[in-house]
């Protein structure tokens, strides 16, 4: 037992056991904490579409792990043979939701591994990719540690941060996008406390973000999505931090929606506003926010809680998952690499492509 | 039966059987149609509480009804000695909820009646007060006809409006506020599609516009409060229509948590910003929004859906009920009277004192 207040380590999404993985069913939480057991790449894949894991780099480590195991599955003779299943096992698992990108970028590193040694055995193809998800996994924890440290000198002391859906440990491989940014800020000493947006409809503010930051004693006021604007106009918000599920070139963030509301709200009131991801979000081969296909959910998320009817039988629902924020509302990105603020053009490349 | 595609008359949330009145419980709509049956002031002050009605004027109906009833109920041998227990009837059901101004106008009005009549008996001024309650009733549903053609003009064919809660026949005594602006439009025979943001905590917007926009066969989409942004950011919507539950003098208007960062969207976004509110609505005696109390709801209706858990055990919770929207963000002010715009603090003042 540690008597430190904040054990930033505690909570992780995803965790192995005897060759398979574990995952935290999150549209459980809080009132149930449940591991389900994965061992195929169909059964991740299906994890993914239905949210058991969520959050960008989240899922981004969760298909590099169905890519491993669908890599372990394969029957193939040759290494050419094997990688033409490779590919489309990835391909299967790319089309599980269409607008983080970390998806797309983690298959691809997978993909770039597999075919840089397609002159091995197939079974030393099977252990290298095991090792690559695995490093998958491990570096999306470390880059958030260091986001955390680029990011934190934003935050004073005293702030009351409003973030919006959950960019947490939760969303993570572990310890947070936006929630790392405010996990370093606390551990450097600061005074933070945090407002929770519910996030409806899926409600990640309220059942992940409360939770999480409750674990780790990081003060938590939630509200519902529709009272952040009243907030602001009374002085109660300081600052504002998302994640991010992809990033255009420009700078331009899609993120959960209602994200782009926030902005504007943030922008009139004269808060900043900050994005905190890993550059493995930053989508250099869009040259704006535009191209960053939305993915639209089924409508029930909206008309029911559970069982539990709140909206009319066969009534029209509209639900997009996300929006995109312009980059002239966004006051800096935050990735592992540093920070960009101003041209965002220019700085998000150099991140990018930083060694 | 009617074929008119729209019976506008159908809704009425309150409805008078043998001296007592029934209300719709509106909290447990769309799934349930159930009526409660009231008789005494108590029991309607309770009602008013706990929101089995709810909207501004559907309260202020259902105080004078409450008051009515406390009248009948008093066993006073003078007219002097009943206006005294009259006066703490009214204060009672006054004090159910403090935003909407609508409930003290009606009450004002109950004791402005009595006080009139106290050269009467007892018996007559129990008899005067219920068709006052009856009067204000009904006066009610004409109102908000009223308010619908003078609205109706400022939405034009084909247009896709936002509207923010329930400002509705159920938010009335009937045909109601906002939406009876959209009736009017409709009956003008103009093409008029709602988009109905869901409106958390209590959900007015799924389980009540939606429901009686679908029972008139008025194109209805649901959507969550954080999406109108992205919305119409896509130019998606054309114009917000939404009611009020009070209105200070110089046009800033309080109405349900939410409707300011719909507004700040609106002009963001170079949308028209309606209210539409009975002149009951407004509020001479305060000069700005910044007086009108915000009530401060149970944290219970955003961490729970009925009995299902959306937060942490023991987590903050802010829930302030209503915002205050400031006047220039609102492009017009409709009621029974005209519709206000520009020098709301001249034009609103006009509107009220007009006969």
């Amino acid at each position: 037992m540690s008597s430190c207040p904040i054990d930033t380590s505690v909570i992780r999404p995803i965790r192995f056991v005897a060759g398979q993985c574990q995952m935290l069913d999150q549209r459980l939480l809080p009132a149930e904490e449940i591991w389900h057991n994965y061992k195929t790449a169909e059964e991740v894949a299906e994890a993914i579409r239905t949210m058991v894991v969520r959050g960008a780099p989240a899922i981004g480590v969760a298909a590099a792990i169905g890519a491993w195991f669908g890599a372990r599955d394969i029957e193939a003779a040759t290494a050419d043979a094997f990688y033409a299943e490779f590919e489309a096992i990835c391909a299967m698992l790319a089309a599980t939701r269409p607008t983080a990108v970390n998806l797309t970028w983690a298959l691809e590193r997978m993909k770039r591994f597999a075919h840089a040694n397609l002159d091995r055995s197939v079974l030393e193809l099977k252990i290298g990719l095991e090792y690559e998800a695995l490093a998958i996994t491990q570096e999306d924890e470390a880059i958030n540690r260091k986001m955390g440290q680029h990011g934190q000198p934003l935050l004073s002391d005293g702030m009351r941060v409003l973030t919006h859906c959950n960019a947490g440990a939760l969303a993570t491989a572990g310890y947070g996008t936006a929630l790392g940014v405010i996990r370093a800020a606390v551990e450097a000493g600061k005074k933070i406390s945090v407002l929770a947006d519910e996030t409806r409809p899926f409600v990640q503010g309220a059942r992940l973000t409360a939770w999480e930051l409750k674990k780790d004693n990081i003060p938590v006021t939630l509200i519902c999505d529709n009272m952040a604007g009243y907030l602001m106009s009374k002085g109660e918000i300081d600052a504002v931090i998302v994640g991010a599920d992809r990033i255009a070139a420009n700078g331009d963030v899609a993120n959960k929606i209602g994200t782009y509301t926030v902005a504007i709200l943030a922008r009139e009131h004269g808060i900043p506003f900050y994005v905190a991801a890993p550059v493995s979000t930053i989508d250099l081969s869009l040259s704006d926010g535009s191209q960053i296909p939305i993915e639209e959910r089924d409508s029930r998320e909206i008309t029911h809680v559970r069982d539990i009817q709140l909206a009319p039988e066969g009534i029209a629902v509209k639900n997009p998952a996300f929006d995109v924020t312009p980059n002239r509302l966004v006051t800096a990105i935050i990735t592992e690499n540093g920070v960009a603020e101003g041209n965002y053009q220019e700085r998000l490349y150099t991140l990018v492509t930083m060694r």
